[in-house]
């Protein structure tokens, strides 16, 4: 379609793409946008190398003109985008990019990828950063993402919204999060006896030893972590914790937190693990279990519940007119955008890019993070300043939004210049 | 935890590791066994280079002798495998790793990720193939995908289980898949006329042109690619087909190949897209909607509906020993297998590696793939050959447990010798 959009001329004609999520997915009462500095190291880096036209070519169907305009296309145009971290809702504008349409549509896969898989992993991240209240929650997903790729990204979205840190440790030193992990089973299978895998592991681990009780029979385990943990305490030093895998985990915990205290090993901690997701996590605080952290996996890694987002790329001006699509149930609002937002929560207005502010107190989401190519200072931020902007909405945003089942809805409002420009182009969304 | 094998003087230790599928995801009968070939590339090229050592060392935690043994570890050992493209079922092995036990525990992970996404997204795409029937189905799913690493696995399955082709030009030209795609909405959009638009994309594109219909309004648009079609068919070309995107898809088919029939069109093809599931295929099949393609994106690029397997990697045999985990719920069958298969599917046998076969008519799903850190040639089969295996199982299996929502259960049976083994050792499964 570039191709074609070459041959007629259009190709260096000025355009502007709004990536927005059209519906929530179930359950989700708000979206935590991620995915930008992926996708503007991509425009920055964007080029189509002898190779990659070799494989087009190989690939066939493309003109010869078209392949001499890809090898040396970059992205010349602008940016804006709301920070990562942003809580964003329904229609409103992830990023917006102004460029001719030609390099717009070329960028058009892979910013909807990662902006989407992102989005979808630091939203559903957050949603165990709620269940979990004060226990810490560790990423254990990287055997189960969908890819290495999204292994890495999982991290980086855990790392955004405060999680404890991950299991995955070359992603651990890429995005400076903690690196955490326990024993697995295999080590005390490899032991003859539990006890002696347990008592080896400690002695190596020290204080950071997680010993994992539930290979042969849970209640036998922690009997086995309590004797090593009372040994090293005996020399002056610890276990961290054990760590349940199966079961009961409520019960179990109780069992575990009595009997450690019983012993004189009140600052044992005790970790729980095995295809856990949000609700579980929530229904054993409720339950006051005395659990000081997560393990997760399948869950969080595929955002099983909800593992896709309704994200689009659109079209909403090209040539200097804005247009519509008035697909059924697919309609788009038309123009670039901003969005309006108050410090109360009182509900966001959808704007025309130029619009002034609705009042007083309303601040805009959009900023600008590339020009011609570039970027700004507001698209160099780095993960700790993220993870700050996210912390500072997220304190904010109203506990309904956040529920884990039932959402409150929170409203976003098209501005009357908006609707007055959609009804004149024939297209209401 | 490698770090503590090394330590104690057990990471040279012989051990068995086997990667299997505890529970097929529900609506499942079968499972299409993938990610073999990447998994094997990661063996061989598995080393720690100076970078990672380095990052290592930021992460810290590890001892310095255990560092120097990274740097110097390679993969030594041997793999046994079911070829990409097998039909397996729960608990039976998709691979067996026979290594020291230092170098099977640094694989898992990486073995884990890549068996479990290509053997979900192989075995997602299977299903398409099975609603679609005789219509050509084509990944359209790599902006939806959870990551770069998982839209070019898509394309790959896609490929073994022969699917019609992909919208990602990289995979295409990497896997040998055909390239596929149609125009997008935008194209529409930037001209001022729809006719106008598909009369500049089909004249590029002539026997390739798929229009999209749905950019305003479908029955006007289906209007304006015959007006288009029929101009073309009086200079002696034709476009290939017009795409379906939103609204009811069968009535708006029907509609269409009337009115494309009646205008001498019949060579002109419809596809349909927008949203569409195995089930929403199969209904429109059902129903007799004239739809000869479809285009897919989240539902398959997600497996949405199933985005998480039951995937483990499991010590079954350490130091010459078989051992069990016996966790609640969670528990393993001990020692290294084989899996016994008749050309009836009466039923699988789950054995141990070195038992006789069951019978006459019994042939072995794992077969020696990797032999002290060298591919075998069964280790090296190419795309099309692993596709052809596909069919050759795919032709056979009952048609009763392809079924998209209700299969019906297929039986693995524990031969005796694994039954009595896992009792002399207190685990059952």
């Amino acid at each position: 379609m570039v191709d074609a959009f070459h041959r007629e001329g259009l190709a260096e004609e000025p355009s502007t793409f709004s990536l927005y999520v059209r519906h929530l997915p179930p359950g989700r009462g708000y979206l935590v946008a991620a995915g930008l500095a992926d996708a503007l190291t991509w425009l920055e880096e964007l080029h189509f190398d002898a190779a990659d036209l070799a494989a087009l070519e190989r690939v066939g169907g493309f003109g010869d003109e078209f392949l001499r305009w890809l090898s040396c296309v970059r992205f010349t145009g602008d940016v804006r985008a709301v920070p990562e971290g942003t809580i964003v809702f329904e229609h409103e504008p992830i990023l917006e990019v102004d460029a001719p349409i030609g390099q717009a549509q070329l960028a058009e896969t892979f910013l909807l990828n990662q902006v989407t898989l992102q989005t979808t992993l630091a939203t559903k991240a957050s949603r165990f950063r709620h269940a979990a209240g004060d226990a810490s929650v560790v990423d254990f997903a990287l055997r189960r993402t969908h890819g290495i790729d999204a292994g890495m990204k999982l991290a980086r979205c855990c790392r955004i919204v405060g999680l404890g840190g991950t299991s995955n440790v070359a992603a651990s030193d890429r995005y400076g999060f903690p690196a955490s992990g326990t024993m697995a089973h295999s080590f005390v299978q490899a032991h003859d006896d539990e006890t002696d895998a347990f008592r080896t592991f400690a002695q190596y681990m020290t204080d950071r030893a997680v010993l994992v009780v539930d290979t042969y029979d849970t209640a036998t385990g922690v009997g086995h972590a309590i004797e090593v943990a009372r040994e090293l305490a005996a020399h002056g030093t610890a276990i961290r914790g054990i760590r349940l895998d199966s079961g009961d985990l409520a019960a179990l915990a109780r069992d575990a937190r009595a009997r450690l205290d019983a012993a004189g090993l009140g600052n044992v901690l005790i970790f729980a693990s095995g295809g856990l997701d949000e609700h579980a996590i929530e229904e054993l605080r409720a339950a006051g279990a005395p659990i000081d952290g997560y393990g997760v996996g399948s869950s969080l890694g595929t955002s099983a519940d909800a593992p896709v987002l309704d994200s689009v790329y659109k079209l909403v001006e090209f040539a200097g007119r804005p247009v519509v699509k008035t697909s059924t149930g697919k309609a788009t609002w038309p123009g670039p955008k901003q969005v309006w937002r108050d410090a109360r929560w009182s509900g966001d207005v959808l704007a025309l890019r130029d619009e002034p502010a609705p009042g007083a107190r309303w601040r805009p989401l959009l900023e600008e993070v590339m020009r011609a190519g570039i970027r700004t200072d507001a698209g160099r931020r780095d993960l700790a300043a993220v993870a700050a902007h996210f912390d500072a909405g997220w304190e904010s945003l109203p506990e309904p939004i956040k529920h884990l089942t039932d959402p409150a809805p929170y409203p976003t409002l098209p501005s009357t210049r908006l609707v007055e420009l959609a009804e004149e182009l024939g297209g209401t969304s």
